[in-house]
């Protein structure tokens, strides 16, 4: 919780990450959710565009960097216990890989709510 | 991914657990990321109020229980892996212990852009 000159200190505990939640910094939809370690959070915040920590790749993953869906971070938050991060975002086309706009495309009852922006086919290869 | 008569079928992981975005289902702000293990989002379900998984107290947690400040659920939507979730919700008072409105009540970089809403010595003792 403390702060110092670079700013809030962020607990990644013991595994190194935190989630980080990106949200359309106009519209406040909530577009996707993903994991942050400290060099992710530093890359974003050096390059202005949101980086991830991959949990299936391993590594570190810059959104969009396959896809073109790259998000343009405005502001970095952290909450109260500083161990959750919210990216407010500009996103490039969809955010989620099945071609949503957002991840959060349907309800746990298993409803369609969300906008479909893009065919994943003339994304991925 | 997959979907059952009770819908989708939530990935609690190794250990139980996932992550519950809390977003204003009105003014779509994001008020606070928590953890539901599978009895609290049934019960989150159930009732139509927020409830989570307390990692500190170890143990199941209606949001508002102590403090007033209760979660009504309009919907609860998941994420394309099924490995986290969104509550959007009606939240009374505020979200956060510190009075704020949300848990994202800071910049990464120390600066104060959050709403306080109460004063946490009034609701807590």
């Amino acid at each position: 919780m403390s702060s110092t000159a670079e700013g809030v200190e962020v607990d990644f505990g013991d595994d190194g990450l935190v989630p980080a939640v990106a949200q359309d910094a106009d519209t406040g939809e909530v577009l996707m959710l993903a994991y942050a370690d400290e060099a992710a959070l530093a890359r974003t915040r050096e390059t202005g565009r949101a980086h991830y920590y991959s949990r299936s790749r391993d590594e570190l993953w810059e959104k969009g960097a396959t896809s073109g869906h790259t998000q343009e971070v405005e502001e970095v938050r952290v909450d109260c216990d500083a161990d959750a991060l919210l990216y407010l975002v500009d996103q490039a086309g969809g955010a989620c890989h099945t071609g949503f706009r957002s991840c959060f495309h349907r309800t746990v009852d298993g409803e369609e709510v969300g906008e479909r922006v893009f065919d994943p086919d003339d994304v991925y290869e």
